[in-house]
């Protein structure tokens, strides 16, 4: 019997696998659950690429501290970034809100203008969505839709013995601007006449509050003719994102905790919370990179992409998945359980 | 000014207006926001059609009468009903949750128990999804894909004067569902030892807990060589949906009550509960029936049609919408406010 299992117990990855073991796909679709995009059937050369994602105020957001437009910004990117991760480009996204009835229209005005920055940022368009009344402040729901050129895709599942490790720009920003904004909430909360301090912590909280998708990325290596064999984005931190690629390529990773790109102002700010630095950029999530597998033969091309460092390499399955830490220890890089959202 | 403007005041279809209107799409575009779904290029002779919906606990249902399978069931109509309005199939859907640590892994089986019934029945796949935490109750969202030909394709906006107003099965129903099982509610409420009254009531609980899309009718016309000028699916009411054909076609019209198709038991329960019968049907959304125009050349085909009702014709725009009463009385139309969704 297992009436009384918890989301807790079962995991988010475990509980997918559930819901979704008895769905049968056709031959239209390519792919359906379990990568960044459900890939589908759409011209001679082209594949389409869809993905869905939620943003829940309490859990992906606190209106606190996150202006409107940078919601309705981050909604789009967080989207498209899936696109990308796929190797692909974005070309249209259908958003749904619910909305309680504390907002004002000129409060979703200013979710719009963040919507639409990032259309005309990204050359996407708005296509439809759905309005809905909520018992309980906002609800997001983004749909994006791209193309893919076939001899271009990337799955989650292509990485080969040998291969090179490589992320995009740096890691655990995200996660330490967090910790800044929830920083003054909290003495916001205590005394309601302070102003919150923000000064010197722009990178960190540019990161968190209006994170950039990379096309930039996917462009380069298109230019520089390089094909990644597997690629995933960066929401829920590098050992998760490491552990999908490793799952489903059947392989094991070997990375080096040196090389982990982070910044200098997100060092700062760990130490300033008494954090490792390699903690968030492990587990913190939201930074929207691309973690990608290139091969061996790459490394002269990858070497000149700019703001991409080769991290470590792909190794057997039976080696595991580890990092090298700066001591020169093996660590064993775990998946994280439970998060706050999982695309399948 | 307009910082004080509440969601009460300026309307649904006021807001989307608002939140929209600086928007732009291009030439792969071929209809965006406006219509039951959002209309790509896809092959030489057919579109794609694209449609979101959220269902939210406390809003669409309530989990106190209404079984997870059901949601999941009714999730997936309420999407492809979308498709089914644009003359199209749907092939894929894509499912996002949100649930709160409330939830069993054993109920959360029983929601997707639902979507894959509904998948099996309707012959889509289930492509993929996000799953999320949430602070309070269950959320979904549906996104549903489809094609249709281009010559087949129905919008809101191609009825013409002298055009017949059809509608499929009868409405009302789900509306008068929803009476009996609040009622039950309260009782339970009253006395947790109750049991609930549901005898006598099959029909109309049916029509809200397990309604269904009716792609009979698209099949029907189909076969019949009919392509409706303008079709939308019933999700508010008779009313609402009149005004949007007749809006975005620039039209107006004239239904008879007594041509509007109402099942007995529906009207028996409106007795009940002191209600006009046409009321509900007029008002009360959720029937997921088809509203369509037909040219009048086509009346002989529709007559053969089971389960279609002609119930009026479409009138120049400055004839207004109305509905000729039992007794003869010319009554307006009008569109109702703000709702618990509306499609863009």
């Amino acid at each position: 019997m297992d009436k009384q299992r918890t989301l807790d117990e079962v995991g988010e990855f475990g509980l997918i696998d559930i819901l979704t073991k008895n769905f049968n796909t056709t031959k239209s679709t390519i792919k359906g659950i379990g990568d960044d995009c459900a890939v589908l059937e759409y011209s001679a050369d082209e594949y389409q690429l869809v993905t869905t994602d939620f943003l829940l105020e309490g859990i992906h957001f606190d209106l606190v501290y996150t202006p409107l437009k940078h919601i309705g910004y981050k909604a789009v990117v967080a989207g498209i970034s899936d696109i990308y991760a796929m190797n692909g480009t974005p070309k249209q996204i259908m958003v749904s809100i619910a909305v309680s009835a504390k907002f004002s229209v000129n409060a979703l005005e200013q979710l719009y203008d963040g919507i639409r920055t990032a259309c005309q940022n990204y050359k996407i368009e708005l296509i439809g969505g759905d309005t809905s009344a909520s018992m309980t402040g906002l609800a997001i729901n983004i749909t994006a839709m791209g193309t893919v050129g076939k001899d271009k895709i990337t799955y989650r599942s292509g990485a080969k013995v040998t291969d090179l490790i490589c992320v995009s720009g740096d890691l655990g920003g995200a996660y330490a601007g967090l910790q800044v904004l929830q920083r003054e909430k909290a003495v916001y909360n205590q005394n309601k006449d302070s102003q919150p301090k923000l000064a010197g912590y722009e990178y960190v909280l540019q990161r968190i509050l209006k994170p950039e998708a990379r096309f930039d990325i996917v462009d380069k290596l298109k230019e520089n003719n390089i094909v990644p064999t597997s690629m995933i984005d960066i929401t829920d931190g590098l050992s998760s994102e490491l552990f999908h690629i490793c799952f489903d390529s059947g392989v094991g990773c070997k990375i080096y905790e040196e090389r982990v790109p982070i910044n200098e102002e997100t060092g700062t700010v760990c130490a300033e919370f008494n954090l490792e630095p390699i903690i968030p950029a492990l587990h913190g999530g939201e930074d929207y990179e691309l973690l990608f597998t290139v091969p061996l033969s790459a490394y002269e091309a990858i070497k000149k992409i700019k703001d991409v460092a080769v991290i470590g390499n792909v190794v057997e399955k039976e080696k595991g998945l580890g990092m090298i830490s700066r001591s020169g220890d093996f660590i064993h890089i775990k998946a994280q359980g439970w998060n706050t959202s999982e695309k399948r």
